[in-house]
């Protein structure tokens, strides 16, 4: 399974770039300017990416809870995978038209479907004592919990923006990475938290 | 064997997404309705995903049963995968054409090769004993078989009827996987059957 | 090396479906029509996997031999990989210009540097008995230098018929999987020969 | 990680190709002719193959020296993937516009990245010993700050260079790869030395 995963998102990682495509000039154009319109599907692909990485950490994270696997949890492992493999798409919908929330609400879409489809898994694998490791007390289950539901409403939230304020839905889906590192970072200074988190963060 | 197969399957479910193109809105067309025309594409993505999904985990689930490969056996591996990855190919083709009977066969063929590939392969291995981990009594064997047969049968249906009737073609293509589940579950209710059909299916 | 070599070999056999295009049609063209102008992609697709597949199985049988590498073999198998991630693109030229002797040359030149490099390979490692598990005796070492060497011949012949007569050319590397096949299938009949050979062919 | 690492090499090297397109002949253009346009695309490819190589070595270097890892590691290992898999676009933008000082610093820009991430990940790592399998003295440190230095340096050197002499600029990135191979080859031949910087090289 983890091969598959692991695949799977070394893959989408890597074509993200090839929605940064190289321009071709028009009459008169110089190569910076063609570059600079590509700003957005960079910035697009280093979002994209970094939430990509995000996804990774965390599913190596939740699986490596798990001592075995079962069908249910194979399948529901190659469900998150389909959405994963749309991300490539979002991105390069979102390069190519940033301004248009039409562009901005499908991007979301994406991420929210990852978000819940990594909520579902963490539901039925910490529901089936068997195939973990150890039992996690209640306490790892709503962090494991809060890991998955808070981008998701994140993102929820940022479809809802798109539409009256595309630069802030961006603004959202770009601050979100900030947002986990500077939480991560907060919550391992807190020495004692660390220990109960380090396993899902 | 199972290192290159993995990364075939990784690679095929997430060129996918490819055929899925970002559009370039032509003059007075609104990205809503650029985005409505790649439904049957998006419909195409997600049938081709499903039934590699269901493919990878009959593979990694007869590749389960093998003990050790031969030379014969990694061929036919290989001359399995050789379908698969025309998938992408054929999902375009779909994606482009979902009305056309010409793109609905193609994509019934490649299918219909993949599943005799892993007729093929099923056959080849369990009359070899010495491959498997342990011999499989007939019944076991005829699960198997069924389970390359039948879907097979239903693609070479779904071929037949694209000429007359493309739209239930479609529909033959895209309910597989929901049959697939269906029977998995009744199988799964039958707690004696289970045992016996719990390495195949 | 092995992991490195496996995603290579799996991109590229995936990679290969990506110069066989989703037709577009042009005026007063039916889909069946254009499909058929996509003939000589598919035969080059087929030809390509199947070459590929051939110097799957000969690379992971050498490594096979092998007990650990050093720095040399470690950038000999990457001077391997380059040409072998050419063969999309040569697979792509010869779909596209399969009369072209240009085309065929090119494809021919891929594949001759192919067999450079394995045969390559295959000196500096058998020269060095440190790296393999047991010493090979010289009908061994014969046998894994006839691999290298009779492709890269045929190939060579393939690149200078091509000027003169482009359909021979295209035979020739069509034919070589199946004298692949073959030679196999015979050298296995002779018990005896079998167990030499088994480790190399 | 060394499997999201591997998978990320080799589908960056892979796509490579992609970059080097199969031309569409325009009127009264020979196939040949078509080709030799290609030159540039194809040396790109090359240095971009090449380079990656390097990369791909000294990561499996730096990582064989590494027993377990931390969450920051992760992190940096992503951080250092995401200008890698910005490679191909960088190859395809050299190969296109190979006079342009803009796509030249560009190239430039991102491998000062991968060397810039890779002398963090170094730095990171060799400040905690806890990390590695055994403590680096301080002759090993500066010959792995060495390797990511050195190669910065010059990329950096090549994108000044690039504004009053494009070519200069080219020769710089190819002529690395040539300075690594020998300095390499130098190294060994003293072999007090080897000792000292087998791991790094």
């Amino acid at each position: 399974v983890l091969a598959l995963s692991d695949g799977v998102f070394a893959i989408v990682i890597t074509l993200l770039v090839l929605e940064v495509h190289v321009p071709e000039l028009s009459q008169g154009q110089s190569l910076s300017g063609a570059l600079e319109e590509l700003q957005p599907s960079f910035t697009a692909f280093v979002i994209s990416f970094i939430l990509a990485g995000i996804q990774w950490v965390g599913h190596r994270d939740l699986f490596g809870l798990i001592r075995r696997t079962d069908r249910g949890l194979v399948w529901l492992n190659i469900l998150f995978l389909l959405p994963l493999c749309l991300l490539p798409f979002g991105a390069g919908l979102l390069g190519r038209y940033e301004q248009e929330p039409v562009a901005l609400r499908i991007y979301g879409l994406i991420l929210v479907a990852i978000a819940i489809m990594r909520l579902v898994i963490w539901l039925y694998a910490t529901n089936r004592p068997h195939l973990l490791w150890q039992r996690l007390d209640d306490r790892q289950r709503r962090a494991g919990l809060a890991l998955s539901v808070f981008p998701g409403l994140v993102y929820l939230l940022a479809i809802l923006v798109a539409v009256v304020a595309p630069g802030l839905s961006l603004a959202m889906y770009a601050g979100l990475p900030v947002l986990y590192f500077l939480s991560i970072t907060v919550l391992r200074s807190g020495r004692k938290r660390d220990q109960e988190y380090a396993d899902f963060t």
